[in-house]
C-alpha cells in the first residue's frame, strides 16, 4: 500500500480497507488473510495507477479483486465452482471485449461465469459501445477496463481473443479461441452496432459449444 | 401496449416483448402470462411518459415490472421469500430514497429486499447524490426514479417516508417510519454529504430493530 504517493483520499483509503476486511470475511476457509491484503493490494496498484477519474476506484478495486480471487479458488482446486469460465481478451477492454461479456451474461444468465479484460486497459468503456449495447437491452454502465490477470487467463476454460495478438498471454492446453473483429473505437455508432451483431452471433456459437443453451 | 403514440423505436418495442417473455418464464407456475403482460404494459406506460433519455426505458421497464411481481407474488402468498421488505419513499426517487435503498443494500446485503419510489419521480437519479454515495464505496449510477407502486406499498414490512407528506400512501396495519431530513435537490456536495450519513444512521437503527447485523 503505498500510501505516500497514492491519489486515493483519506476517505477512500478507508474504504479500501474495508474492501480488504470484507473480502477476507468472503473468502475466510479458502484464502489466508495475507493473500487477500496482497490481491486487494494488487488490484489497487494497477487500477489506480490507469485511472483518469478516481472517484469509483474502491468500487472497483472491490470487484476486480474479488473476481481473480475467485478465479484463483479455481486454479488452485478450493472452489466448488462448476459452471464454465470464459474470458474474453482485447486491446483496451473497452469495446468488443466488453461488448462479448455483455452479451453473455444477458444471453447465458448464470450458467457460465464471464471474464474480460485487455493488454493495454483504457480509462473507461467506450460510449458508443455502452450506447449500442443500450440498444439491445443490455446494461454496460457499471463495467470498466482492467488488465488481464493472470490467475483469470488460468482459471478460463476458454479465452477469446480479440485483436490483442502477441500482447494477449497464452497459456499451453487451454482452448483459446481469436476471434477477428474490427475495433469499435472512434467508429461511428452504425460501425459499432455491426460489431455488436458479429459478437452476438459469434457469442451464440461458443455458447452451444459449451453446451449452453439460451435464456428466456 | 399504445404503440400508435410509443416513443419507443421499433427495437425497442421488440425489446419489450422479450421482456415481457422472459418474465413470463420466470413467474410460470407463480403468474398466468395475462398478468406478467399486464404489469410489463403499466410498468412501461408510467416509465415511458416520464423519461427524458429513452435509451434505458426497456431495461427499466424489466426491472420495474419484477420488482412488482415479485412484490405481488408476497402480497398475494404466491412467494416462499422469508426476508424483510422495506420501502423508502420521496417525493422525487431520486436523492434521499436512492440514499437509504443504497445504505440498506450495502450494509445488509441480500438479507433484506429493498425497494424505492417517488410520489413525483424525477427523470433520473441526482447527480449529487450518485457522487456524494460513489465517495462511501456505493454505486447507485444504475439506479432509477420511479413511481411507488401499490403492490410494493402492500408488500413492505416496513415503509419509510421521508418528505413526500400527504402524497405517501398510507394502509392501515402496516408500519411506518417518517424521516424528516432536507431535500439535497439543488444542493451542494457538502450539503448531501451530510444527508448521506444521517441517512446511513437512521438506516444502522432501523437494521437493528429487524434484527439486521452488518454485513463484512
Amino acid at each position: 500500500m503505498r500510501d505516500t504517493t497514492t491519489r486515493l483520499t483519506t476517505e477512500q483509503q478507508t474504504l479500501v480497507r474495508q474492501v480488504a476486511a470484507r473480502l477476507k470475511g468472503e473468502f475466510s476457509g479458502t484464502f489466508s488473510p495475507e493473500t487477500v491484503e496482497r490481491f486487494v493490494g494488487e488490484s489497487r496498484q494497477v487500477l489506480e495507477e490507469r485511472a483518469q477519474v478516481t472517484t469509483w476506484l474502491p468500487i472497483l478495486i472491490e470487484r476486480f479483486a474479488r473476481d481473480r480471487l475467485r478465479a484463483l479458488a479455481r486454479v488452485e482446486g478450493r472452489s466448488d465452482e462448476t459452471r464454465p469460465a470464459v474470458l474474453f481478451l482485447c486491446v483496451h477492454n473497452a469495446g468488443r471485449s466488453q461488448m462479448a461479456a455483455g452479451w453473455l451474461r444477458h444471453l447465458a444468465g448464470d450458467a457460465v461465469e464471464v471474464y474480460s479484460g485487455g493488454s493495454e486497459p483504457a480509462s473507461e468503456v467506450n460510449r458508443s459501445a455502452v450506447e449500442a449495447m443500450a440498444e439491445v437491452g443490455i446494461d454496460i454502465r457499471t463495467e470498466f477496463p482492467k488488465p488481464w490477470a493472470e490467475e483469470i487467463v488460468r482459471a478460463a476454460d476458454v479465452v477469446v481473443t480479440m485483436g490483442c495478438g502477441d500482447a494477449c498471454p497464452v497459456y499451453p492446453g487451454k482452448r483459446y479461441e481469436d476471434w477477428e473483429l474490427a475495433d469499435p473505437a472512434q467508429q461511428p455508432i452504425e460501425v459499432v452496432r455491426g460489431i455488436r451483431d458479429e459478437i452476438r452471433q459469434r457469442v451464440q456459437v461458443l455458447m452451444a459449444s459449451l453446451g449452453l443453451s439460451p435464456e428466456g
